[in-house]
């Protein structure tokens, strides 16, 4: 990758440290967290230090195992009990992550099978599963970006993006911007437009950031903005990421991902969401539940400045949800699927090993 | 109106002073400016202290004249030349602005007319002239409101805004509200929604302040959550304003109107702009010139807060087009305007005395 292209994670001699780059302040600071605890590391994810699913369950496997290495180096051999208490204290600080509970899961079994036999390669072994579901994730993201090179055109291309389902959220190339930084290497020229995804404006603050970073080009514009961007005729194809896929093809994700799907579909802009096998909901019921409503105050101010006086309400659901029909294909890292969506999402789901178990 | 209704602007007695809303400390904090003199009236379109054309026409109009009566006050009876200073004063504040060399245009004229053979009375012609401006957009905003009630739901209404073509727009009900207040005030339920508006969130800060003073329930969403609103299908109808509207029924106006009348057609829900016969443009090429870029620091920062890396260009064009196919009506004081609009935005044109002259 490009000399500039951002390090999420960075891990000290020994597993003394777990050096993070410091999400909360982007893009003002530049700096990574030393992590040297199981404490350390989840209070970075409660503080969003690290955010994306994917980034947080990497962040907390190797956490669980940077702690269990910890403990045995100061002498204490750590017990299952240690490591079930290490393991529910990073859980709790993001209990409905997904990838953070299976991540961590992957290293308490690492570390639990064969403790009884060999309880001294307990740790080596959880270790060892970390590392797997780090690698396993970009592994993932550059599979994505190799298949997705297809739908990029060959030169001069022009991308939106919303949100981060960039390299900050996965620890690789991400999901949606790794087409873009593959075709980057690769000498294409391109551009990206990121939209800001207001209220807590990822698109704006971290996508524009890694990917100037990366020196490919990229100019920010305000939610409100996409229409009239696709309207003017320079948008060749819209790339989202997903926090879940339904079986039927409908995509979950960061609000204002459902507009610029209608958006696109009057513009004829093809829309393309990047989804990892890990975000396939197995169960069409899981789709019905309430979109997940996050605090006003994330629309109510920006900053030091009041935005929203006090007498009006707020409405500020996290994730819409977009309909297969407005779906041109999905990314995956087994390759691209395009539409009727549901057998080939079910294939998938049977196909991939990288698949998160139900629930 | 109800108690609690914004008071834009209230004369002193023997014109002292303009007392005017400060809108840049909206909604924070609620406070009237004293105005005593051109400079300061000038300063305050300069500072946004009074944004929204139909305001900005009337604060010009009421500056020029206030200028006028405060050099007769101080003994200097205004000569012609002081009078043509003045008005090129107030209107460099914002020399684009069609409804302020309008507004100062009739007051100017007022002041010359008559001036030879009365010079004694040509203030008090002036000041005649700015409240006839002033109470013409008073007009036109309750006429509009008047036509408009009849496509409001009679109860429990859900009607979307867009920016603020609201009474902090006009100095009297506003246009795109208008119908809001009188159908509050003839004791109908109804609620809103207010997108907050980014880059400047005119909806956020303006729009939410004066419908929640009057009493009027008001939710403010990001630009984002429209599509999401729209699809939970609450939303009846949505009503945005018009900074002018081309001879074919074209509407230019704030950013992000045209995706919100994209989302607005797919899902079936009536698209209205509010639109007084001062917007139209009579000569269509005159859409075809380049929409006005705004610095890009209005994307960039909110409040204290740096939101864009420095190495990430920033797109921030002020207004988009939205075409006719898109518009279920154009309401304006002279009645609710249906498609074909061409002929029908002629025949207005041509009756309407309130309409701005060419240039």
């Amino acid at each position: 990758m490009p000399p500039g292209f951002p390090e999420l994670f960075r891990l000290g001699d020994g597993w003394e440290a777990l050096h993070m780059l410091d999400q909360a302040r982007l893009p003002g600071e530049e700096c990574h967290v030393a992590l040297r605890s199981a404490v350390d590391v989840a209070r970075s994810i409660r503080t969003l230090q690290v955010r994306g699913a994917p980034a947080i369950g990497i962040a907390g496997a190797l956490g669980l195992a940077l702690e269990l290495r910890r403990l045995a180096r100061a002498g204490t051999a750590p017990a299952p009990e240690a490591a079930r208490q290490a393991h529910d204290l990073l859980f709790a600080a993001r209990p409905t992550g997904r990838n953070l509970g299976w991540g961590l899961r992957r290293v308490l079994e690492a570390f639990l099978d064969g403790y009884e036999s060999d309880p001294g390669g307990s740790v080596d072994r959880a270790c060892d599963a970390a590392l797997g579901v780090w690698e396993g994730e970009v592994r993932r993201c550059r599979s994505i970006g190799e298949h997705a090179l297809e739908v990029i055109p060959d030169a001069g291309a022009t991308i939106l993006l919303h949100c981060n389902a960039g390299a900050l959220a996965t620890g690789g190339l991400g999901t949606a911007t790794a087409p873009l930084y593959l075709a980057h290497e690769q000498g294409r020229t391109l551009r990206a437009f990121a939209g800001e995804t207001r209220p807590v404006l990822q698109g704006a603050r971290l996508t524009a950031w890694e990917l100037s970073r990366a020196g490919i080009p990229v100019t920010v514009v305000t939610d409100s903005m996409a229409g009239a961007l696709m309207a003017s005729g320079v948008v060749d194809l819209v790339i989202v990421g997903a926090d879940a896929v339904a079986p039927d093809g409908t995509v979950v994700n960061k609000i204002g991902t459902y507009g610029l799907a209608v958006l696109a579909d009057y513009h004829a802009v093809p829309f393309y969401v990047a989804a990892p096998s890990t975000t396939l909901e197995p169960r069409l019921e899981a789709m019905d539940i309430p979109v997940e409503e996050r605090d006003d105050t994330e629309v109510r101010s920006c900053g030091d400045r009041l935005l929203v006086p006090p007498d009006a309400s707020v409405w500020n659901p996290a994730f819409d949800r977009t309909p297969p029909h407005l779906i041109t294909a999905i990314l995956t890292e087994a390759g691209i699927l395009r539409p009727p969506f549901a057998p080939r999402l079910r294939t998938l789901a049977q196909d991939t090993p990288g698949a998160l178990p139900d629930g």
